[in-house]
């Protein structure tokens, strides 16, 4: 433990660094607050500007890094990633679908703006998001991105989560929903950084597998959290899940199981980075900062 | 008058001959029911059948054949337009915004489905038609796309329309909202079909105009038509802009000299057509389609 501890500092280091960058970015990318409609463009600029960890910009940077990329694509590309993952919270936390009132220790969209607003604002950012895309001149990262998002990916995740709600699922059904609902987006987010890096296909594949695997244990961490964190260490409010009852891996095979859980999604993720070439250590920090979390 | 009425029967033989076989490609190009998750692709597929005269395709695909565009790219976009369109027709129509019940006749989405499938099956929508339009491999139709869709095209339009609602707003306010709301997409749809064709710069830019000129045209008929026409014919409840207190023409100008207005886009973009090279006449008989329409 200790040394996953080393290693999640210098991801917490990293993750500041780019955190940094990309929110200068994000300044820049989004419509500015004089800019008429001024009501959505406050509310776009809100919830990109509640926190969070920006940790989808950072692994694309670093896959970008990884595989020797360079020039400016990357920065519209870290906006984009932010902005379709602040897209996907607004419209999760609408009271039709998962009515929360806080998110990140602030008032989320829907209560702040309304919720005609709400739902405007998460399009907005949607769209906003592949015209920046568009500017990095990458249809396959484009196209890869779309798919992470969609009906059969994040979205058909979010979908899956709330017509589970209440109901006796089984393991398969909480697997589907981790991986769409989350995972799907945080893999996307490190082959977007290699295909902005003009990565192989072969390397393109293995940081695929490295994504899904730190993307299903940041879930399963997601939902251990919600269990034994207050909700002031989490922003939002603790104990949600099991209120909702929702499928979650805790709810199925217990704490001690789901821990075990995300420590062997870990394992397998530092197993696939030894398959990359160049130097994955940001990479296997992350990994180690994403199991170790508490917040 | 009589010229009018026979160029837009020409117009609604072409918008049918496109629709057929446009529709047969988004059956293609949306997911099957019988793939998970069920509720959300059925919610999908629902509201992209529930009719429509498919003018968004017949317009790109008309641009697209004046500029000598080959291949099958065009009908990605086609099928990308009509989602986009369909996606902010879903979410116009939610509680929160326009809370409106009936579409083309049958039961909105929402009515349908509930909130929540409504808000995901349009955010689905409107994320598969950016994978569609990356399948086209042209960049800068993508740009055009999200531009005339975002905060500063049809999203900013939209809340504009909403915020409008029961107040005294100027003329000023009533072209901002029909411009953004309505004709930035109708203008998009024929920028896209020529960037698709590999149209010249200065050709794209006059069909821009000439989209410009029909899509306001377009807007203030479906004003005048709202207050003239009844539930049956509109398939959508008449009358409601009148109930909302909307910010429409009829209700700053009044109904005959917004049928001039009407007149005035058409021969407007009937000016603009006249500097474009090739054979116009097919988007001339839709500009006489869309200010003869009924419903």
């Amino acid at each position: 433990m200790q040394n996953l501890e080393t290693e999640a500092t210098n991801a917490s280091k990293y993750l500041s660094l780019v955190a940094r960058e990309a929110e200068e970015k994000f300044n820049e990318h989004l419509p500015v607050a004089t800019d008429a409609p001024f009501k959505l463009h406050e509310a776009m600029r809100y919830s990109m500007f509640a926190g969070g960890k920006r940790l989808r910009p950072a692994l694309a940077y670093a896959a970008f890094e990884l595989f020797g990329g360079k020039g400016d694509s990357i920065w519209y590309a870290s906006s984009a990633l932010e902005m379709l993952h602040t897209f996907s919270l607004i419209h999760d936390d609408l009271p039709c679908i998962d009515n929360d009132d806080f998110r990140r220790g602030k008032a989320t969209a829907h209560k702040q703006f309304g919720e005609g607003t709400a739902v405007l604002a998460g399009d907005a950012l949607c769209i906003l998001a592949f015209e920046l895309m568009a500017k990095t001149r990458k249809v396959n990262a484009i196209e890869t991105l779309a798919k992470a998002l969609g009906s059969y990916g994040m979205i058909g995740g979010e979908i899956t989560d709330i017509e589970s709600e209440g109901k006796d699922v089984d393991l398969e059904t909480v697997e589907y929903i981790h991986y769409h609902k989350t995972a799907a987006l945080i893999e996307a987010s490190l082959m977007v950084g290699a295909q902005l890096a003009d990565a192989s296909d072969a390397d393109i594949k293995k940081i695929q597998q490295f994504g899904k695997a730190i993307g299903l244990a940041f879930q399963v961490v997601d939902d251990i959290l919600d269990i034994v964190s207050t909700t002031e260490e989490l922003g939002k409010d603790a104990g949600s899940d099991l209120e909702k009852r929702k499928a979650t891996y805790p709810a199925i095979i217990g704490l001690e199981a789901s821990r075990e859980k995300a420590h062997a999604f870990y394992e397998e993720a530092i197993e696939i980075l030894k398959q990359l070439p160049g130097d994955t250590s940001v990479l296997r920090s992350i990994a180690a900062y994403i199991i170790t979390r508490v917040n």
